[in-house]
């Protein structure tokens, strides 16, 4: 079937060729004009302004927004001026659900549709397939099922597609309506961060099991390793997170991508520390708070990345601060 | 090779099986008779005493300990009076590995070698194999290589045994010495800890996604829902859990198995909520404090055990009191 | 001089008698007769209805609203409708400090001032006076200096008012504009959160001191206590917070307030703990969250009075099942 | 009475000065000579060795030892060597209770006895006395009731000391057998960081509250800022801080202390933000983890030093090369 994409990052574009494998016909448009034309080549209709965009797509109009969150909301405004009744809009960038749900109430009444689709899989969906939970009215969400099929891991246009199947399976799901595709994957990517921050938190214990070979000073700011003798181990990570892979509990995908980084990079030194947060951490947390749902593990995992950007450092100097006022303790330079 | 099996349980008895099924020849003993029986009929050769069961190995005798780690050290001392210059005492439980540095420090002089060895795959290792955390000297665990390579997932008594071959694609690594198996097995259980926390804490929040539609008391001691427009979703956990599984950044067999038990059980009802913890997340946070590594994550994935344990409450109790003595705040009545 | 109350529950009450005892004519007003009667007979003027209150107010009117957070945005609106130019409305209560910038924002164009007082101090405040944190325009804030110094502890009627002087040693404070003052106030309250519950996990601990002596059970199931000669002691959590009290590095009022709890009710059996959250602790976490800074004692605090509202049970739930799904583990029964 | 006391850094020179101003007669030696020469000028009796530090000492020889944690097991064991039955030597130092309880057991059977004493108050307590949490036999602990009541905030030399008076309220208590001091005082020091962190958090969130006003990137790295209008408050912190200590419910003697700090020094300037940790709050989660207690704030407020001394590092490193791998992130510059 017909889809229009507009928003040719990193993600949209690989969503495009993944689609036209399948057979789809795309309309593609962005401002950036070579992202336009590097698609047209491989046989995508490209588009050279926002009305001709529109204008090249049969009706009823699907138009997927793949896009920076923080821009989605603006352009969905304007999509959505040049759009008729029985249109469709689809965003699967990383938006706040709260968006989808407003925006759907909007569009509700001009009887267009809102379907909001969280898209899991990074740069290695073109080839995996794309996990998507998608919110939105049934009808909408049925039409594009054939799409939805083509970007997912596990079925592909030949899939019949029957109306009430489990779609599951396949690596796509009708979560509910608008705002629940991008309510489930902010939930995904809060499980996201907590798993990382498992991961790399037990890897750093590991990488310290030599700690008892290092002289530590024995000053009344540190604090004195008692058995140095049980930490005398030097572990080879990437072997680990290897070995990790086959048979243990903790074997997944984001462990097979973390022991070829640590296979490639063993000291990481491609890497400063700073990680950054795309939002969804954030957001999930706020749910959390909101509803009243402990979530300790996923908040601790927010906080850190908010220290590795250095957001941490006033607390800190207070913390030296108040040991110095109160024991006259003076502060250890950093390294 | 030949293997003597002690302890009989649930990881022991499937160890056995999956060794014989590979042309190994495993010699049994475990307090219980029934379960040495058992074993025997199935073609292993049985024990009924401990003097019987080393008896009954050549030399150098291999004997595989798979016992609770309350009475490891114990039987291991009992094991060890036994055995002569050049045996191997091989520890397979959930041991501290402090433990293992200490045993075998105290064997080295008498010329028998402890090996401690993490074990990984649960109930379903006699089908997937079992993923093994390696430590211990390296001739005495060169000479065990076909016994690993039989119950790790990737390998099996056909594949050559080359000295220095990289053996963790096939589900077993030689860490490092004495100690250094049960260490890796200590953090890939404070991983795994981390990792479930991860997966509860969001599929949490996913069902209270629907808390707008519930009728919230507004009185002095509830926080009022702001927004219960945007709490509306009933969210199918099965189902999110189950697409998860593919094509997105979270999938893991800890995921598969999570969404199995969704679908086959949506309420959980055949839970109640204790949570218990077998040691190895404790050490992996006492390793974590010893070495200075912060592990915020795994600490909150340990402290949500215990609190479920119900030993949080005097400390609830005590915050409610604070409440009431400052601000006279009657406390609610648990639901 | 005047100022007018409504809302006279155990706050707003005692408000109005410590400004009556400093001086102050006070207008009082409560949909609850009673409450508007018994302050009647303590030398208030009491109102009615909504009308009769602010028509018994001079000009400009100032009127305080002590009312739940859930309907003051309500009754500020209604408040409002009746105001002239030039009059104050003051909220004292727990309201979120978005609502107030909000409420402020509507209001200026009337020129109707409006203060948001953060108000601490609790069942005390009448006797210890009032710590307040005040947002709103200056003038406004300056014309209520008499009732601000009235209600705080250090100051009272007869301390000079000089426009600039520095209030805070008296204990209240300008903060900034309309919404500064909640603002304070609810990060107040968030660091009282952490304050409370390092208090209590550190008495909880104190109480297991005696760990040692009671009977563990030894499966495995649960981790057995390696050293129980070091877990012997019988703490009396009365006395001990009670020496802190005196000279330690911990001396707070909330410990004050402890060391009394403790004393009346060691076992605490008058609390059940479930704690009550209150709001602000949750909009302090979401500012941390808006603006990246780093807040794990804060949500930790938090998320445990989630959890001892009952809230983990569906996480614990699936971390049982999980634990069954790949290690057969029986999960144990509550106590 | 008379006292001897070893160690006279910070801590201990202080409680002899305030010990001499209640007339007892102190005996003092440090390997500094300069130390005992200085405290000797103000009327101790010095001590130029060890041996001649105890021949000083009457019967029964009491011995006080103020020192590093790392050293005091060796040094109590040189001082044992000399001692008598019936003497009795005292740690006062940040020790692991578990070494109290360690070195009593072996001083027992010599009738020698071991007094742990935590003392709290650091470079205040000449001037505001220390607070004491005292472990160890009962006779010995008596005997030396006159140093505690010196040494304490309230009470004194001339106090009478009545056998069973209950002397919390004093600022010194006799928490239980050898060990059970330092035991309180672990805890004390967990709750320290804890309510310390509790402050930094909170105070760090009040910095940010002018989030809105900076210019914030709007990349796909940096997740925006929604409402900028809610985050326009600059926060004078010292104010707010001073305004705290009068009548709030937070207000401590930390808090005074916080406040004085910001006062002086509002931006911190002096201080780099790597916060040290002496042990106690390391051994306080080691004891959590024992007893099965949860512990989520006082961990959070531990591994926030760890990650203030460069801990996290790797495991940041860790989470931007995973995010890399499965999304193409490339990592932000650190500022």
């Amino acid at each position: 079937m017909q889809i229009g994409m507009m928003g040719l990052g990193r993600m949209g574009a690989n969503m495009v060729r993944r689609l036209m494998k399948d057979g789809h016909e795309c309309v593609v448009y962005d401002i950036n004009p070579a992202a336009v034309a590097a698609l047209a080549s491989e046989g995508a209709t490209g588009a050279n302004a926002l009305e001709d965009f529109v204008g090249k797509l049969s009706k009823p109009a699907c138009i997927w927004l793949m896009l920076p969150a923080a821009i989605t909301g603006r352009i969905a405004d304007e999509v959505a001026a040049l759009m008729q009744p029985g249109d469709i809009i689809i965003d699967g960038g990383n938006s706040h659900y709260q968006d989808a749900v407003d925006i759907a109430g909007k569009l509700a009444p001009r009887d267009i549709s809102f379907v909001d689709v969280g898209t899991s899989g990074g740069v290695w969906g073109l080839e995996r397939g794309y996990c998507l939970m998608i919110g939105g009215p049934v009808a909408a969400v049925r039409h594009l099922d054939p799409i939805f099929a083509s970007l997912a891991p596990g079925a592909g246009a030949s899939t019949p597609h029957a109306a009430d199947r489990d779609t599951a399976p396949f690596g796509y799901l009708h979560c509910g309506p608008s705002g629940a595709g991008h309510f489930v994957k902010m939930i995904h990517n809060g499980i996201e961060y907590g798993m990382m921050a498992a991961y790399a938190e037990g890897i750093n214990i590991l990488k310290a099991a030599n700690a008892g070979k290092r002289k530590r000073e024995a000053d009344a700011e540190t604090s004195p390793l008692k058995n140095p003798e049980y930490y005398q181990f030097d572990i080879d990570l990437a072997a680990v997170t290897e070995v990790w892979r086959h048979g243990s509990v903790i074997g997944s995908w984001l462990l097979d991508l973390t022991a070829g980084v640590l296979k490639d990079d063993p000291a990481l030194a491609n890497f400063g520390g700073r990680v950054s947060d795309s939002g969804e951490g954030r957001w999930t947390l706020k749910a959390a708070i909101d509803t009243g749902v402990p979530a300790p593990v996923l908040s601790s995992a927010l906080f850190d990345r908010f220290s590795s950007q250095g957001e941490s450092e006033f607390a800190d100097k207070l913390l030296s601060a108040m040991r110095f006022a109160f024991g006259g303790h003076v502060e250890k330079k950093k390294d």
